[in-house]
């Protein structure tokens, strides 16, 4: 097949598209967009993703490009045939906790990002409020992963794929804190040791960077 | 069939759920989840929801309880066989509309309404940051919506009824202003113009209180 295309950077949410690359085996390309450039703000790209954001994917075979890392990874399930089980419960089990990584996980930690790390202002009251919802984030999935091995049932699949990111993503960069989170911190384990998922995350490689977006 | 039982409260999260059932015909019951007064906290509801957060459904016919708005109105789609496309390319652009009200329409004007109404402390930076954020929100929806009658194609279906709530609710409660997004104009008019979407904006009604959640 024609490799897929894929357009992304250094971030958690590129992260979900490159692992899950890596987990199915397909052949892709990378083209590096950079978001600190403004590269996410070119026509060429806005004409892939109106929401100015990466990741996207562009299957040239089947012509159809895809923005939204839930969408992605759907996607890429149904293209290779792996990650999400054929059964109609399992997939709405899987659904859910897409979403409730697209509207819980990353949009805490993204906020708390901002606050913390990047924002010129620091403000407590603020911080204190993502902190505390990364908190009740991360209770949520405990409680989840306490009673089965992944999130969306026994298999690892793309509702971890989606999730995996971020919480690395907030070891490395927001103080997470897994002390209190056992049953995540034993996914986490799991999860990390896969050379999918040390691959996936290695891309993009800065030698990728390219303007060919 | 057995009613479809809808835990839910006077929110635009609870609405898309509302406005599928009035719009899809499904019989069903409402229980109020007071969240002002923490009845999300009540180990009942966390039995139904993890997360602490209506909207929930329950469907005792399929033995189905389904949290996460995007995915209850993917349930219901295909319990009804309406709003949803059979297409496989359409259900993805439908998906990729899901979650992006899942992760950038309802997080960003959730977190102006926090912090514009409800938060004790105003902090302008913050609150910018956020106004920000939902004029872009406006603009890529607008530009989307200048390109087809609705978000994810000709026809109206559940990537409208996940988002409309959430504009409406921006209009009535966060100064939102469409003199800019025209597009996004015509298409609030023409889905709250449906008697079902008001229907559903009703829904629950004080009267249907009810500790029986
Ligand atoms: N909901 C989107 C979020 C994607 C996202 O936020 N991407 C960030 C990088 S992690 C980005 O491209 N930001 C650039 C910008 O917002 O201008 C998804 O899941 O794909
Ligand atoms: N991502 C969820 C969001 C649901 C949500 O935020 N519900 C709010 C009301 S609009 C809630 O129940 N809040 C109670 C709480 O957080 O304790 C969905 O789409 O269903």
């Amino acid at each position: 097949m024609t490799p897929i295309q894929l357009h992304s950077y250094q971030t958690p949410n590129g992260h979900k598209a490159s692992i899950m690359l890596e987990e199915t085996g397909l052949p892709y390309q990378v083209h590096v967009v950079d978001i600190e450039r403004g590269d996410q703000h070119a026509p060429d790209f806005l004409a892939l993703n109106p929401n100015n954001k990466i990741p996207v994917i562009v299957d040239p075979d089947r012509n159809r490009t895809v923005f939204e890392s839930g969408a992605i990874l759907t996607y890429l399930a149904e293209r290779s045939g792996r990650f999400l089980p054929a059964n109609e419960q399992e997939r709405l089990v899987t659904l859910q906790w897409l979403l409730f990584q697209a509207a819980h996980v990353g949009p805490t930690l993204g906020q708390l990002w901002n606050y913390k790390v990047f924002a010129a202002e620091r403000i407590p009251s603020v911080i204190g409020r993502f902190e505390k919802e990364t908190a009740r984030v991360l209770k949520v999935m405990n409680g989840e992963l306490g009673k089965r091995a992944f999130l969306a049932g026994d298999s690892y699949g793309i509702a971890d794929i989606m999730t995996w990111p971020w919480i690395h993503a907030g070891l490395k960069h927001l103080g997470l804190d897994l002390a209190a989170s056992p049953d995540v911190g034993r996914w986490y384990e799991t999860i990390g040791a896969r050379p999918q998922v040390r691959r996936g995350l290695a891309i993009p490689a800065l030698g990728d960077r390219s303007d060919a977006a």
